[in-house]
């Protein structure tokens, strides 16, 4: 991803400057926190975005940098307490924040994390930005929620699935282009297109998060295999075995989710229907369909290395291992 | 405490609506735990502070009774997340929302209503407010890791002490009284002032709730009496034994709170001494003199009977038993 990153190489290290400085804080904790998982938390992509996007218009100026840092810190405030939630010990390969600093510390840094993006948001004194970031924060807890109420029931629906996913990741991603083009002052249309892109992406994103909880090894990822099933969430990958099964196995899968702890049996028998009805390939197409839509939302786009990245990263995001 | 809201009853009505309607999601646990933290949180002293302040000056429209929600669900937020970092298991004479929805839920519709009531503020147009919120809000968090790390530390100062309640308790209550006067139109010495009224009284408040964890008993409460110290939390009495004790038991109360588990002899044995240095009326003289403080904040306001109601409330806050 980060080759994609490449026309904004420079923004994206006055994002992390800007980062560390908004981390200072009394409490020690949480700058040692704050920074850790801003090192560990990942790609950078919800900044990057609102860079790309607001270069895509032609805007060169600091606003996108608070902005992205604000995005990031929205983005670590929830997987502090993400990682809480699913009592998870692992991050992309290192210890968890709370299994380093225990459950409360994870929990008040994240409500921190997320006022204090509040907080860079109002001092760029830009209300439609505001009205849009809150508005995603608010669907993506909406989002956790709804997911948290839906663990292990087998009759969640496709449509029902697509809701949580939008809600819980791509509502986030879809602000932070509609910010960077609200930013670049871009027409209406422009704005409305860039959010499109952006949920699009989104969906996809997680999608392929999905599948890469069946396929990919612990060490790259950075968490164990089957996480979600373990968990009693039920993603694509399932709902497809699902549908497959309805007359076959589902009753089966059934009493395996049903018993909230799975051994590597069974764990061995879902992943053999998976493999059977093809339902990664089945999620990778789906997450496909939707990079492609998101493709079309950048037609009203001028022509840039930014749109370039942004066409690219709607592709990297599908084929990517990790 | 519903006595000195008298001149503001109404408007408490109407705070109690707008939660009600702000409250209702995709996601059913949203409204249920969000609805049920609203009734038993507690006294409504944040929004009747902003309802209070707000008419003190004249102003009588709609804002603040959206603001008075906004805060009202800041707290909540709070709450619920205190309750799951604390292990509760009660609030207020009911089962904790921890404990009846389980931790995951709790942290999660904290982070919404968190979400909720920026969304709120970003409606009312007014930077100025937000920033103010904003800045509670970090502070809020701030105190609480601050707290967290001084767990077990008898070592902590008065000092510091002082800086934990103000800032876990004290700015979102002096926002309240602030974001009252912005939206009444007062001067800026006015407004001032209320955020000194509003610190004071919260510190007061929160010294009380020191005390009360020492005297009160389970039923009125709602919690054990002794939780903090059971937890670890190092509050005014406490400190106060410590200073008296320096050339005494402090080395075996240092052993005590070292265990990080106290049999119900060891906490006689300290509230033996808390009772013999008169480190609760300490604690509520101190209290008393933050109420004073908080009287003289509001000098500079016309009369009327939301002043004698903010007066009053600053001698109530010192003189609860619950």
């Amino acid at each position: 991803m980060l080759d994609l990153f490449e026309p904004i190489q420079k923004e994206l290290e006055h994002v992390e400057n800007a980062a560390i400085n908004n981390l200072v804080s009394d409490a020690a904790l949480v700058t040692s926190i704050g920074s850790y998982i801003a090192k560990n938390g990942g790609k950078r992509l919800r900044p990057a975005l609102v860079l790309l996007t607001s270069r895509a218009f032609g805007y060169t100026g600091e606003k996108s940098i608070n902005l992205a840092c604000a995005v990031e810190f929205i983005h670590i405030a929830t997987l502090l307490h993400d990682d809480v939630i699913d009592g998870a010990d692992m991050r992309r390969g290192s210890p968890s924040a709370n299994c380093r600093w225990g459950n409360e510390a994870s929990i008040l840094v994240g409500d921190y994390l997320f006022s204090k993006s509040f907080s860079i948001m109002v001092n760029e004194h830009d209300n439609r930005i505001m009205a849009s970031l809150a508005n995603a924060s608010m669907k993506m807890a909406e989002g956790e929620v709804q997911q948290l109420m839906s663990k292990y029931d087998i009759n969640l629906s496709n449509e029902s699935y697509i809701d949580i996913v939008t809600k819980k990741t791509a509502e986030l991603i879809a602000s932070c282009c509609e910010v960077g083009a609200i930013i670049g002052g871009a027409s209406e249309e422009q704005i409305k297109a860039m959010h499109s892109y952006g949920k699009n992406i989104g969906i996809a994103f997680q999608l392929i998060d999905d599948t890469l909880d069946f396929i990919a090894d612990r060490k790259k990822l950075g968490k164990p295999i089957c996480n979600d099933m373990r968990e009693g969430k039920i993603t694509m990958p399932l709902l497809h075995v699902l549908e497959a099964e309805k007359n076959g196995a589902r009753g089966k899968i059934e009493d395996i989710l049903r018993k909230h702890e799975l051994d590597q049996d069974e764990v061995g028998f879902i992943m053999g229907l998976v493999s059977k009805h093809d339902s990664i390939e089945h999620t990778i197409a789906t997450a496909g369909k939707y990079a492609a839509m998101g493709r079309e939302n950048l037609k009203s786009l001028p022509d840039s290395p930014e749109k370039n990245a942004l066409s690219n990263l709607s592709q990297f995001i599908v084929n990517r291992d990790n």
